[in-house]
């Protein structure tokens, strides 16, 4: 189990096929989450999600159900809604892969969260997207974009396991992830170097500084790298003196 | 479809479940990929296969079969297996987004890779393993490691629909990415500056070389990113001069 999953709320709303809600749990029982949330299921408890749901019975024994999304959500302060990419106009969106790296940072500090799902047919009513602080979305292929319901969750649990210190040590991490506060300091001490160097256009600095911000968050560096990068604005800085 | 899908080879072995076939292809199309080959399918074709792919029919319709996995690689010249951690041992190991930017990599100067995904219950054979380059691996929790194999198929394909541009260009990237000899060329940059820094042992360069390589590897900059950090490379090196 995660770190965070206490903090994690994955809320299934008027899920039609019992199976997909048992192929959800092991999907996240893989990742290591374990707070299932379901709002007015059509059919369960099911046979069928006890089949697909393989040793993730206990994550179906313990799901929790709402008669409404609200309800569901309860007191979490970051909610993500699984949009397609056309419903989501004049709504902040974010992929999944930033937007599950924000939402694990969150519910790192103890912070409630929680990232909804729609229905298999039609996804997230209007009402109930407009619940969520960003909408997400998962990268397709324009010619067929429509996902399996329980992929959805996969691909976004999967995320939330690469951020969790666990996925991310396994192979290629030896050091611990940097905190969210040794991030901002690495990411303000590039771009205080970035204008000490002339890089940055002092009467417009925002979108290059917006896409520095994004860089690193994106690269999400080890204390060992982070270390390292530390190191090398430290030893330009001392030759720009 | 992703420019590099010609050259990438999806191979299923001795799949149990149709259903599972059916879920792969469409799992395959929602990311773009198209090539599906089936190594001795318990049974193919199949009303489930077909119930499953959704609007990923045409996949079917063009599956290649194959009586050995070594038909089915055929040309390839990277293999990658999917693997459990501990059948891994003696082999060299990849983790899934690692795995998959080194295989999209390769596809997008055309050449022919396969990646394999063996049986529901057991996976791969040791034969079988032997005859790739690398083992992946996707991160799971331990408590509950055994990923459904569709899943696995989708958790490969979103990561290489994610380093495919569409996927990339998606959202946070509005510039090509680098290619593989810009992102050769700034590590080299980034290490010989290290180095005038005095921030590499000269006695022992390799360690830290590595862990550069990897991080800006991961970092996949795009054209913008890349070119902002030659040029804050190029500005440091007027300063230490």
């Amino acid at each position: 189990m995660i770190q965070a999953s206490q903090f994690i709320n994955i809320v299934l709303v008027e899920t039609s096929h019992p199976g997909n809600i048992g192929s959800t749990a092991r999907a996240m029982k893989n990742m290591g989450l374990n707070r299932l949330s379901l709002v007015r299921p059509k059919k369960f408890p099911h046979a069928d999600a006890k089949a697909l749901a393989g040793n993730a019975q206990d994550i179906l024994e313990q799901v929790n159900l709402f008669d409404s999304v609200t309800d569901a959500i309860g007191e979490s302060k970051y909610v993500l809604a699984t949009s397609a990419r056309e419903r989501s106009i004049d709504w902040p969106i974010v992929n999944v892969r930033d937007g599950s790296a924000k939402l694990h940072a969150l519910a790192l500090e103890g912070t409630e969260t929680s990232i909804i799902f729609g229905k298999e047919d039609s996804g997230l009513s209007n009402e109930e997207l407009q619940l969520a602080n960003e909408h997400l979305i998962i990268p397709t292929d324009q010619d067929y974009p429509v996902l399996n319901l329980a992929m959805s969750v996969q691909l976004v649990c999967y995320e939330l396991f690469m951020n969790a210190s666990e996925g991310m040590a396994y192979e290629w991490q030896d050091f611990p992830v940097y905190t969210q506060k040794e991030l901002d300091n690495l990411i303000e001490h590039f771009c205080s170097t970035s204008f000490d160097l002339g890089l940055i256009d002092k009467n417009n600095p925002k979108q290059i500084i917006t896409r520095i911000e994004r860089m690193f968050r994106r690269l999400y560096p080890d204390k060992m790298e982070g270390n390292f990068l530390r190191g090398f604005l430290t030893a330009v800085n001392k030759k720009i003196k």
